[in-house]
């Protein structure tokens, strides 16, 4: 069996998306997140036969007896990967997960209220905040990318909800239940409520469990969608899902499902039923895509630091003290960007804590990251 | 050729959408925006083509080579159909239309300000509004479903912007060059702006033309979208183009552009470059379905009053002086479902304006809207 990352180049040109269409054809993107796979079958097959029987129309809404088939296919899915029993009755479909944590936000707090995110941070979280009418208040990472309590505690002093990335993204860190049950306690105390992005859980690299944020935190609301596990961010839905102490989404305006695409549904809806072995192989294929980074780096720019992911496949790269960058302090992405020409995303645009840092996309095949890490490890192993 | 509505009650008891999915077996459905319609074969091919290519991921920005490609099909379409000259670069990709309505709303008023709309109307539209946090200031359209200049001159006073449909919705009336230029003037001398909700546009189905907003009005915006008009509502993407005046999409956050579907926008531009005969083959059907109506009501129901649509694909029905309802006040939509098993479109939830009507979808098979066509008429010809 060859690996799902067995696409060539000529073929990824062919693609029409960001990370293939945004620069010309000299440059060797591993920016954004989109993986250079090739699609599971049941999710091409579903979405041929919808569309070919004009099977899209609107998606049912809660109250039909199909409403909740994105929902009992997740929760399948859920049980046997997480182990989780998701509440399927309670659980709503949103547009997508960014659109449907605005949403969510807007439900818990008011206008002008503070929301808690982590930097460095997946850079719509700040804009989505900030759009909804919210403050964003900073509670940095660690050093080391984990959870750092006591800037939670003085955070939350001046908010009224936590916009939590469980994974974290760009760094790839699981949060574990210890440091979840620690954030469950502070936000009791303070009055502050969970909103937990969990796209990425099924992206799971290391040893370290995926510990569903409401199984920690039972007023905690969490997001979740098929579309980055699956590589389907061009098909966007989304499920916000309650913890059993959370019954803020019958507050959801029922407008907010207009925006949910039946098409994607039905992608979503095979992905999660029918896509546990081609997921297995893109974990696979990340996981010793990882090995390669690893010993890349160690070999030819052991000043770059990094922690390799617990889950989602990117590769968070602390570049501060390579020589390229650590003799004239310059970004290290519009180093690789002009002289390697290899796009990667700059860790500034990812808040407080990501300058020299870049993300560097793993969801490739070896050819294509090795060729990205000789780009990288050229350009930066030489001082300017 | 047979009619793109050559598709068999069995066919369509497959579909998972709303349409044929939220009510029992014995229930016909003639409700909601959805056509009971063969797809167009570009549709299908290019979405076929893109998933199965791994073309799933997001869609370019617009300041990616190939951010305009969406606005490019529909310009060229627009030309076509409309003679209008659609301003590509100035364009903007957004999720769908009702979250681009709500967007737009939100550059060009402020938290709070009046939002004039003329009920009845898309139901959306006041959830919308009302979702965004601006008032909604209803200015109801003529007995003949016709805007009403004094009605908006009113209204105006109260508001900062006004949501217009057009072509409208339920009644499928098009405003005319010369309402449009009364809408303008009063516009600008009450300082509300415009935004134009043109979705049904190319669902011209009488002798008027289709008269872009932004070419009357030039500081209107207006939103468009292939999902009605090609029945892809489940796959959604749409459009906001600015009048030769209006430069307000400049401040329309870059973060709206996120929630945009790849995949629903190759589908839109298949539709938008390659569909100008099957939609011809749709008016047409849906002009023969109109004939069936007026002859059915004039034959069977002749209290029944209602105009024909200019557009648009619904029959808006003025049922308060049929038998069954003059001599109740019930809703005719309620006794159609109960005692009918016909599902329509309640007209009291189009607002002010929609007691005792109800709108029918003629998007369907001369066989199904037959067979409609009799439980309407059989459930209401007879008194209570
Ligand atoms: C943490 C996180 N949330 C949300 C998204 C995007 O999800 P959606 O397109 O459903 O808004 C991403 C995409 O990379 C992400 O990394
Ligand atoms: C007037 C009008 N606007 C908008 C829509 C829905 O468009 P979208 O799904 O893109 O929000 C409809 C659907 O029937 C409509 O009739």
């Amino acid at each position: 069996m060859g690996s799902p990352f067995d696409v060539t180049v000529a073929d990824l040109r062919r693609r029409t998306s960001l990370k293939w269409h945004t620069y010309p054809d000299d440059v060797l993107p591993a920016f954004v997140a989109e993986m250079d796979v090739l699609p599971l079958d049941a999710v091409v097959d579903a979405t041929t036969a919808a569309v070919a029987a004009g099977d899209t129309g609107y998606e049912p809404g809660p109250n039909s007896p199909r409403g909740v088939a994105y929902a009992e296919a997740f929760a399948e899915f859920a049980a046997r990967q997480h182990g989780w029993d998701v509440p399927v009755e309670r659980t709503r479909m949103v547009p997508d997960v960014m659109i449907g944590a605005a949403e969510v936000l807007a439900v818990v707090t008011a206008p002008g209220d503070g929301v808690v995110v982590n930097p460095p941070v997946y850079p719509p979280f700040r804009a989505f905040v900030e759009h909804a009418g919210r403050r964003v208040v900073d509670a940095p990472l660690t050093p080391a990318g984990r959870l750092d309590l006591d800037a939670l505690d003085r955070a939350f002093r001046d908010a009224r909800a936590y916009l939590l990335c469980h994974p974290h993204n760009p760094t790839g860190t699981l949060h574990s239940a210890d440091e979840l049950r620690g954030v469950g306690e502070l936000a009791t105390r303070h009055g502050v409520r969970v909103v937990a992005d969990e796209i990425h859980a099924p992206l799971v690299v290391g040893d370290e469990p995926f510990v569903p944020t409401t199984t920690v935190i039972p007023d905690a609301i969490a997001l979740h969608s098929a579309s980055k596990a699956f590589n389907l961010a061009g098909l966007k839905t989304a499920l916000a899902i309650p913890g059993p102490a959370a019954d803020d989404l019958r507050r959801l305006p029922e407008i907010v499902g207009h925006g949910v695409s039946h098409v994607a549904s039905i992608a979503h809806q095979a992905a999660y039923r029918r896509g546990d072995a081609w997921l297995a192989d893109v974990l696979a294929a990340v996981r010793s895509n990882g090995d390669l980074v690893a010993a890349t780096l160690a070999d030819r720019l052991p000043q770059a630091r990094w922690h390799r992911p617990a889950a989602t496949y990117f590769a968070w790269l602390d570049l501060r003290e390579v020589p390229a960058v650590a003799s004239t302090g310059a970004d290290p992405a519009r180093l690789l960007l002009e002289r390697g020409r290899l796009a990667v995303n700059a860790g500034p645009t990812f808040g407080p804590g990501g300058e020299g840092h870049v993300r560097l996309n793993l969801a490739t095949s070896t050819g294509i990251l090795t060729e990205a890490l000789d780009r990288l490890t050229t350009t930066l192993a030489a001082p300017r």
